[in-house]
């Protein structure tokens, strides 16, 4: 049986995953608070990016930029004039819907998979009528023409609220990025191609946001802008298309739920010459779990209009150019989301009983281990393996019911190694180790059991 | 020669530490982007908090929850109605300033150090007259009188402009852990006393920020929210105070830089019972680096009347309570700047030559280990070692110049370690370790490289 969204909203509310934000005031719609489980698997995730994505990597290297940037960056990049949702409203009940999805979402129930990016706002019209959209909120089939809806979040930065001093929260990390591209080029004395990577928030005031984490307001972007010779840029969008493939799988995802589907030339955005979507089989139909574009050298071009500003590299006997720009972009709370929908299981075990269990790649899970004394009387020796585990890894300490029953709590939040500290353990300073998945146990000195969690974690 | 702030600024910007924000716009008013080095520094402050803070705390669990959360939160923890800045125009040249920072800067230079918190505002405006107080700006002596300002950033989520739709930016992260007290509690089977911790951005609308990355609008925390029972809350209190004095030492702050500041009964805050700043010695004077505050039952107890919600704790053989909080609160820019200042040395050679070098903690800083290949012929042995290091390092590869200048180079952006590749490695397959701080070198077998930068950068 697959997973339901609703098992999987269930196990993470009621198991410290995620819980709905702002919930004792009645929540705010569709924000998210990582609890204590949630928290570790997500750092989990974005450690793992920065590690294959910027620290192993011999091009790139990191940067944190601000969320609140300069207006004219915006106006520079098109957000300002382009970055709009197709908003309609229904006349009856007046409810607020993005046209596109309510097209899309009708095709995925009739089995067709047809992506509406791309089409005018007339087409989707004579779309929505061909079809007989119905409102979600009421049934209806009234709505208002379409119109443009500008989706970042606005406020103001001083003590004046004029125009003068209008900010907003950035729509995506990549342009804090391309303003800096001398800064680091510079300092770092980085010669072409190198790439530049970012972890942070981004806001984007989605019409309709939902499916859990997978489309919300305020989320967080991996992302990686990779600057090359033009002419390069192809060879390069195919390397980066292949790393980002490789890089889920290496996590674990399972490949028949992983497809990688490039964009047909008529979906492409405005700036971008070649995108690639990664997508994942969630419980409510394929969504994009990152996407690698060649953006070309749209966005230098534009901050170099812009901002008066010259971004053309001169190298020894070549003419000089603007780089062209490679660029993977990952969504966060998307691969989390993912990585949690694919561990789920709910399994029948060979003597009739049955478990929940969290499939986690043990470099993913919220705890690489658990440690139990046998006996209450064991708490002292348990202890001290427990505080030796923590300073290199997430461990959990758990002494409370029976040794099946912790085995249980620990399956169903994913903890790939349970340690049990028993009476023997006095004796031959070694615990038994038992895997999640297997359920098999080994015997292990105490003295090896760090080097054996270092090793199960290596991805 | 002590540093300056000008020393500071300019090294940041330009070993790409830290830009300004925006820069080629011309800036956004003291926002700041952190460079590839800086990105390294901070997240490894940030990782050692969450280490000494969550991981290793028997006590403490993590939490990481949204920046936009439902208005009322704000309105039960007083925010909305009390978490204002005192503003005053000159009225000569416009300029809008805080009156408590006008005053607190005129009794800075006259070598006084008085804190002007919890002053009304007509005691503020006598000692204005009686100071003579000038703008900073023109010179004038003509303000406005003082005047209430809210600190909240203000935006709308959702797709109309009205009240209802109003958000605000968190001012801080603290209260993403109050409304999700009885969530974690539930969800991890928490007795007390035990603590919430979460680091993430907040936002607060300063009418002055200034002093580089030390006061910014958008800013960084590291808080822990310890819930105890009434009774125990002072010596939690200390246990906190003392906890985290150790916490910056253990890191390499000089003591004679580092005061804790015990608040006087008249500034404490509405809320809070008793309050300790750990202050650092900043080139522009003593500034706040954490906080810790008793902030009582005070926001459980608000957040219970707002939302309705009991959070009366009950235990066996006592009346129930609701639990006093102790807050550690840490702002992490703040700590990051501290270290680069404390960091900091010119130094002169006693071979008559001269140094710029950033003494940081081999756990802070940005690499742990530059590698060298002597001459480029050994490029292939060298990369080696560095794709062997960068799995479990931050690590630079360095081939351009003579090997004193690659020393310098990495003096001056404080890498402990530099890790020579010579001729003779390819036999005895060790290289030479170059230590920053006592320029001594030691030759170091290969296979036990890894183990060796292990123990260097514990704390």
């Amino acid at each position: 049986m697959a997973v339901t969204m609703e098992q999987l909203v269930s196990l993470a509310k009621h198991r410290g995953f995620i819980f709905p934000g702002s919930e004792i005031y009645g929540g705010l719609a569709n924000t998210w608070d990582y609890g204590p489980l949630g928290v570790l698997l997500k750092n989990n995730v974005k450690r793992a990016w920065w590690r294959k994505f910027i620290q192993e990597s011999p091009y790139n290297v990191g940067l944190d930029t601000a969320i609140l940037m300069n207006r004219e960056v915006w106006v520079a990049s098109g957000h300002v004039g382009n970055f709009n949702d197709p908003m309609t409203d229904c006349r009856v009940c007046k409810a607020r819907h993005r046209a596109d999805k309510l097209i899309e979402d009708v095709l995925f129930e009739r089995g067709e998979e047809r992506i509406v990016d791309g089409l005018s706002f007339s087409e989707m019209e004579a779309l929505m009528k061909e079809m007989n959209v119905q409102c979600p909120q009421c049934g209806a089939h009234d709505f208002t023409p379409i119109r443009q809806f500008n989706m970042m979040f606005k406020t103001h930065a001083g003590v004046t609220e004029d125009a003068t001093n209008e900010v907003y929260l950035r729509p995506e990390t990549a342009q804090g990025i391309f303003v800096n591209f001398k800064n680091v080029q510079r300092t770092m004395r980085k010669k072409l191609p190198f790439g530049i990577g970012q972890v942070g928030k981004s806001f984007r005031n989605e019409i309709t946001p939902g499916n859990f984490t997978f489309r919300t307001r305020e989320f967080e972007q991996m992302e990686v802008e990779f600057f090359c010779e033009p002419g390069t840029d192809e060879e390069w969008f195919s390397y980066w298309r292949q790393f980002c493939a490789d890089f889920v799988q290496s996590l674990g995802l399972r490949d028949e739920f992983v497809r990688l589907r490039d964009h047909e030339v008529e979906q492409l955005s405005h700036y971008s010459k070649a995108t690639t979507d990664v997508e994942y089989r969630f419980p409510f139909g394929w969504g994009e779990l990152l996407g690698i574009a060649n953006r070309t050298d749209y966005d230098l071009r534009q901050h170099s209009k812009h901002a008066h500003t010259d971004f053309t590299v001169s190298e020894e006997g070549k003419e000089p150019y603007i780089p062209f720009c490679i660029e993977p972009s990952i969504g966060a709370d998307r691969l989390t989301l993912a990585f949690f929908a694919d561990a789920y299981e709910e399994q029948s075990l060979p003597d009739g009983d049955s478990r929940t269990v969290l499939h986690f790649h043990p470099a993913l899970a919220p705890y690489t281990a658990a440690v139990f004394p046998l006996s209450k009387k064991l708490a002292e020796g348990a202890n001290e393996i427990y505080r030796m585990l923590a300073a290199d890894f997430s461990v959990d300490y758990d002494d409370s019911g029976s040794i099946g029953k912790r085995y249980r709590r620990h399956d169903e939040i994913g903890t790939p190694f349970c340690v049990t500290y028993d009476f023997q353990s006095e004796d031959d300073h070694a615990v038994t180790v038992r895997d999640r998945d297997s359920m098999e146990q080994v015997r292990i000195p105490v003295t090896e059991l760090k080097q054996y969690f270092f090793e199960k974690t290596a991805f």
